[in-house]
């Protein structure tokens, strides 16, 4: 089976592996789509070398069907459509005890700490698949992942019916987290500088705003009649996005910071303490979280067909990440690992 | 009646003027005693100058006993003994309308935006009044204010019993957060890098670490077994205090936003996000939490003879602010307003 290497150096090689055989409570899944995810961008870009056992096959978002399995595993059969939620937790430490598994101390995430899905054959542990319904096509399985993050987000940040959100950053994961609010009964408003990316959050029918217009601290608060919103969710990375969604938010109004800030970054406790703001970090997922993505996607509520840029096969993987790389005209790419299996 | 004013350049003088009159719905009151915040502190040097109108009579926390009351006041007689909540807000802006006026978006704070208790008689309206219980004496009831901001903070910590805290910070509102947070139930360190600080912490029974030392963060990770604090409040309003209290939590564990940092301070989004923590801003008080702080004050919880340093006559404000400006060997100084009345 052909499989994609992350060969350090920003490159990628492809070569022909034996497919693994299922142990004791694995199964062998014939992998059918891969989402690539800005992670795995930074990946490429050798951001994550520490963390990375070159060569790797990486992909963490991904969809597929039961090839075969192993002694012992009760719930799978062959033909089975699954996701696969990716994270292995230790189970001893602080944060397993108290029932967070999914923020363990010693967490592995599948994909980056361990050799991922961009293949075409992949064997991981039955603990770790989730089923897909059969009418769920395999490609909006493979965004299982990413819908799942935003439902976590959305939790985190205790949207409910009727409040008034701003999503900072409108790429694949601001415009989920904002169907997601959308379909927690939430009026929500991207910020996002990219026209492309605001073309497709108001294709989605969203509202979109333009940080570089400077109207959006009148608009916002003429939307909210001078209280500002419910919650705000940080998902640019930058610094500019922070202190937008920071003054945006009313009285005792949330921040949900999703976005990965790798150093430290000013913020303004000044408005934190003023206005008794909440920041909460919200990181991965739980079970229910991704049960419940798959809820969504197979309940149409996610718009599958705007946010999935292009299909290409695995022989392609430099190409889609030189594609995502462009910035432009771009969402979402999968890469499609079914031709030849 | 004699008034203590604050006349700008960092300057106190003392006047005459004569009591004023209570109006319909206001109480005057002869003040017992004021304690000087560093709020006060932070008057004289003129980083409120945009608030104050100089001269001012300043000082918001205080005791005293009803002199007379104007028309329409019906539950308070000449006697009675009081502290005041000083806050008043519109009712009207969308932070009262939620039912947060502690933080309405026009808050006078009583003592800063208009005149404060540092007189020997003080005009109020009725509905600020809270009501002494007997058995406590007026010098106590003068720390009902800042008690009440601890009351507040470890209310929005949600701080519940068992739970191990960290406080950095061991000045007054410090401790005061320490001795609430054990009244609740909470095992307490305080990190404090003054000794004459730590040494009054450890007076009060609490257990005090020099971050200093280097050694605080292995204390802290032995105490808690490796999972981290429950909850830390950051009162120092220092980076290196801000820092503290991010690393020492575990996973989903709160920081209680309480010291003022005026300008934006680098926090660790990364920690925020990787742990999941929760960051929550706490500013002054409500009703309730006033009224709490009477009854820990009443139950003799709150170490009064332990915080407070010195108690001077009116005629001495200047040099009572000179001894907390020196920063060592004291902790809360009373004014007495009652020589003369």
């Amino acid at each position: 089976m052909l499989a994609a290497l992350y060969a350090g150096d920003q490159t990628f090689r492809l070569e022909q592996h034996p497919a693994r055989l299922p142990g004791p409570g694995e199964v062998r899944l014939d992998v059918a789509y891969v989402g690539i995810c800005g992670t795995d961008l930074h990946i490429k870009h050798g951001a994550m070398d520490r963390r990375v056992t070159i060569p790797a096959v990486i992909g963490h978002e991904m969809s597929g069907t039961v090839a075969a399995v192993g002694e012992g595993v009760r719930g799978w059969s062959p033909g089975d459509r699954v996701t696969v939620m990716p994270l292995e937790w230790c189970g001893r430490c602080p944060a397993c005890v108290a029932g967070h598994q999914h923020v363990c101390h010693d967490l592995v995430f599948v994909g980056i700490d361990s050799a991922g899905a961009m293949q075409q054959s992949w064997t991981v542990p039955e603990r770790l698949l989730v089923g897909l319904p059969p009418g769920l096509g395999l490609d909006a399985g493979a965004l299982a992942e990413p819908v799942a993050v935003a439902v976590h987000d959305v939790r985190r940040g205790g949207v409910v019916p009727g409040e008034r959100v701003l999503v900072v950053g409108g790429g694949p994961i601001g415009l989920l987290i904002a169907c997601v609010a959308v379909a927690a009964g939430a009026d929500v408003v991207v910020c996002e500088p990219n026209p492309y990316r605001r073309s497709i959050a108001v294709r989605l029918g969203l509202r979109a705003v333009d940080p570089a217009d400077g109207e959006v601290p009148a608009t916002l608060d003429t939307w909210t009649g001078g209280a500002g919103v419910d919650a705000a969710f940080e998902v640019s990375g930058s610094v500019a996005g922070l202190d937008t969604a920071t003054s945006a938010l009313r009285v005792r109004g949330r921040l949900i910071v999703v976005a990965i800030h790798s150093q430290p970054v000013p913020v303004d406790l000044f408005r934190v303490f003023w206005r008794e703001l909440v920041l909460v970090g919200a990181r991965v997922y739980e079970r229910p979280d991704f049960e419940k993505a798959v809820k969504l996607l197979d309940e149409g509520v996610i718009p599958v067909a705007e946010l999935i840029s292009a299909v290409e096969p695995l022989d392609r993987v430099p190409a889609a990440f030189e594609a995502l790389e462009s910035g432009t005209g771009v969402m979402k790419v999968l890469i499609d690992c079914q031709a030849g299996q």
